[in-house]
C-alpha cells in the first residue's frame, strides 16, 4: 500500500502536531501543511468549512484538508459557534464566563470540522466532532485558546487540566479526525 | 448636470427606500436596486465592508453601493458588530440585553457602513456613520431588527419609538449616507 500524501491547510503548529500524530495511526499517510491567508465566512459551520475548503483547494491546486473549531452555547442557539476566536480574542476567559450570567444554562459544546478536498472543484467533504461540555470559570494553563473555560461532560477537569492524552479520547478535534481517518483508508491510492 | 444612475445592492425594501429618499435630495441621482446573493465574511466591519463591495461590483459589471449595519457593544470591544443579526436571530431582543447582565456598562453604538465601487477591480471606499447609546430592554415596536433595543445617547426613546424623521436625524445610516452624498456629488457625470 503506498504512502498518501496530503496537505493540511494550517498556520497553527499545535493541529498540525496533533493530526499528523492521529491520522498516521493506523493508514500510511504523509501529511505536509502549508499556511494560506484565506478570509472566513460568515454562516453555519458547515458553511464556513466548506467555503474554506474550496478555496483552500483552489489556492494550492491539489487535495487538501482544513480544520475549523466552533465553540456553541446552548443558550445562543450554537453562537458564539464559529465567531468564538473574536469573543476569545475581545473578553478573554472571563467574558466568555460572563455572557452566560444572564442566561439559564452553561451548557455548550465544542464542535470541530475537518473538510477534505479532493482537489479544485471538488465538492468538499465533511467530518464533524464534536463534544459536550459546560463553560465554567478558567481553570489550568490558559494558553489554549479557551481550553481553560470548557469542562467536558462527565470530568471534573477543564480542557486546560487534562493530559494530552485524555483529551485527545474525548477531544471533538479527536472525533472529527477519526472520521476523516476512517474515510481517507477506503481511497484508492 | 446630468442624473448619475447607481445600484444599491441589497434585497431590503426599507433600506433601499431610506437611501433613494436621502441621496435624491441635493444630488441628481436615480437608484436602483438588485438582489445578489453575496457570502459574508468575518473580520472588522471594514473587512466586510470591502469584501462585499468588491464582489458586487464584480457580479454587476459597473458601479454600485453595499450596505454593512453592525452593533457593538462597548463591553465586548466592539462585538457581536458585524454578527449582530445572527445575535439578534438566535435570542431575540431579551438575549441582546441578557448578553450584558455580568458586564458594567450597557453602551453600544450603532454602525453603518457604505461602500462605493466605481465597478469591477476599483478600489470601494467606505463611507461611516456612527450612533452612540445604550442597550436597553425592548420598547416600541419590535419589527425592525434591534431597533427597539438601541436607545441613543441624550435620548430618552429608543430607534422603534422615534419618528421616522427624528431617528433619520441621528441616525447611523443617515450619517453614512450624508458622508456618501457629499462625495458622490464631487465626482464628474
Amino acid at each position: 500500500m503506498a504512502t498518501r500524501r496530503l496537505t493540511f491547510v494550517t498556520g497553527n503548529a499545535n493541529k498540525l502536531m496533533e493530526t499528523k500524530y492521529i491520522l498516521s495511526q493506523g493508514i500510511p499517510i504523509e501529511i505536509d501543511s502549508q499556511d494560506l491567508d484565506i478570509p472566513e465566512l460568515q454562516g453555519t459551520t458547515q458553511e464556513v468549512a466548506i467555503a474554506k475548503s474550496r478555496r483552500a483547494a483552489e489556492l494550492l491546486g491539489r487535495a487538501c484538508i482544513t480544520e475549523d473549531t466552533a465553540l456553541c452555547y446552548e443558550a445562543f442557539g450554537g453562537l458564539p459557534g464559529p465567531y468564538i476566536k473574536h469573543f476569545m480574542k475581545n473578553i478573554g476567559h472571563e467574558g466568555l464566563n460572563n455572557l452566560l450570567v444572564g442566561f439559564p444554562t452553561k451548557d455548550a459544546y465544542a464542535l470541530c470540522t475537518f473538510a477534505y478536498s479532493a482537489g479544485p472543484g471538488a465538492e468538499p467533504i465533511l467530518f464533524e466532532g464534536r463534544t459536550d461540555g459546560t463553560i465554567v470559570p478558567a481553570r489550568g494553563p490558559p494558553t489554549f485558546g479557551w481550553d481553560a473555560v470548557f469542562q467536558p461532560k462527565g470530568f471534573d477537569k477543564t480542557y486546560a487540566e487534562m493530559t494530552k492524552e485524555d483529551k485527545n479520547v474525548i477531544s471533538h478535534r479527536y472525533r472529527a479526525l477519526d472520521k476523516l481517518k476512517a474515510y481517507l483508508s477506503t481511497l484508492p491510492t
